[in-house]
């Protein structure tokens, strides 16, 4: 398969998400970002606990199939993509560790907590015990994001868009005031690339009700 | 500073962990397999939450200095000294793929799922709520780990270094029987690698005990 390949499902319940934040999204926008063509792949929503699991272990989308390479894990495709711009990724050996430290930190330090924050919530936990830690790292970042306008090297990197996006799925409002969080989401979801992606897969998954004619809960 | 300097705690409680767990290990073990000297630098236990916020913005460590380069997230430091040993990371693209993929993996879908879940056991909550999807989680390890000796390239890599040091704080057994996952993570904490970062960091801390004359409860 040639070129860069996004693989994701081919429809998606509407309601409280997750139209907009299906996590091919973070590669659409990468791929948006670095100015590199890309094809969108489509997995059957309907079986997709087993209907992918030679190519995905654990039945998650995204993946990537680039020029026959394929990778898994939105984190490590990001990584993938943005080795393959300047843009996303500095080549100076202190700016990539920079991008780099705070790729992994937006998914082993926010996102850890914040997702399973949010699968509690969702199941109907009657308390959600991950909520003072999850306050504790929001409160770190907005420490971090008030001393700085990026994360990594002083510019926009693929750490950023991917801080970005895990800090717009957490309602980091609900946890107290945070300016310099909430201000650092809204000034980098403007971005031109991130827009498109979003509205790209928001249009997609509205056509994909009218094609199979049907609608989410 | 010069050479690799891994930057951890100068003391940790005894009880149900840390000891043997503090994730300095991950690297000392990654250095042991790469044949790569290290120096073991410390940070006060006592004020750890503000000591090194300038370093560590969230408090944690370890942390890396690579001749001057500094560079935190236990996954980043493992990405970041796999670089320089083929040992930890194949030089093929479809072997870096491979190991690139499955670290994040460890990193985004294992551990966002049982340290969270851990979390919960250890402050006390009524119910777990994320036991069932850690169920399903190391369901999927098991169906992988069944079909394969490795993770990534067919040989061991800091893919199966990283997995297998989630995994082993994770009790499996408490889980239902997953063989292939137990003999997995059996077989690679065997290594003369691990066992040599995992005693130095045991003896390290048991010697703390001496010299600040207190025990952890």
């Amino acid at each position: 398969m040639s070129g860069l390949n996004i693989w994701t499902f081919d429809w998606v319940p509407l309601g409280d998400g997750p139209r907009g934040f299906v996590r091919d999204l973070r590669l659409r926008w990468a791929c948006e970002e670095a100015g590199l063509a890309y094809n969108v792949r489509l997995i059957g929503f309907d079986d997709r606990e087993t209907n992918h699991l030679d190519r995905q272990p654990f039945g998650q989308v995204p993946y990537l199939d680039d020029d026959g390479l394929q990778i898994f894990e939105s984190g490590a495709c990001l990584l993938h993509i943005a080795r393959k711009s300047e843009i996303l990724m500095p080549r100076d050996p202190v700016g990539e560790a920079e991008a780099l430290q705070w790729t992994i930190a937006a998914l082993n330090t926010i996102e850890m907590v914040s997702v399973p924050w949010w699968f509690l919530e969702v199941t109907g936990a009657k308390e959600n015990g991950l909520t003072d830690w999850l306050k504790g790292r929001l409160g770190d970042m907005e420490r971090v994001l008030n001393a700085r306008e990026w994360l990594a090297a002083g510019r926009f990197t693929v750490a950023d868009l991917l801080m970005a996006d895990v800090l717009r799925v957490t309602r980091v409002r609900d946890f107290g005031d945070h300016p310099a969080t909430e201000a650092y989401v809204k000034r980098i979801t403007k971005r031109p690339s991130f827009q498109k992606a979003h509205r790209d897969q928001i249009e997609f998954y509205d056509a994909a009700d009218a094609t199979r004619g049907r609608h989410g809960t």
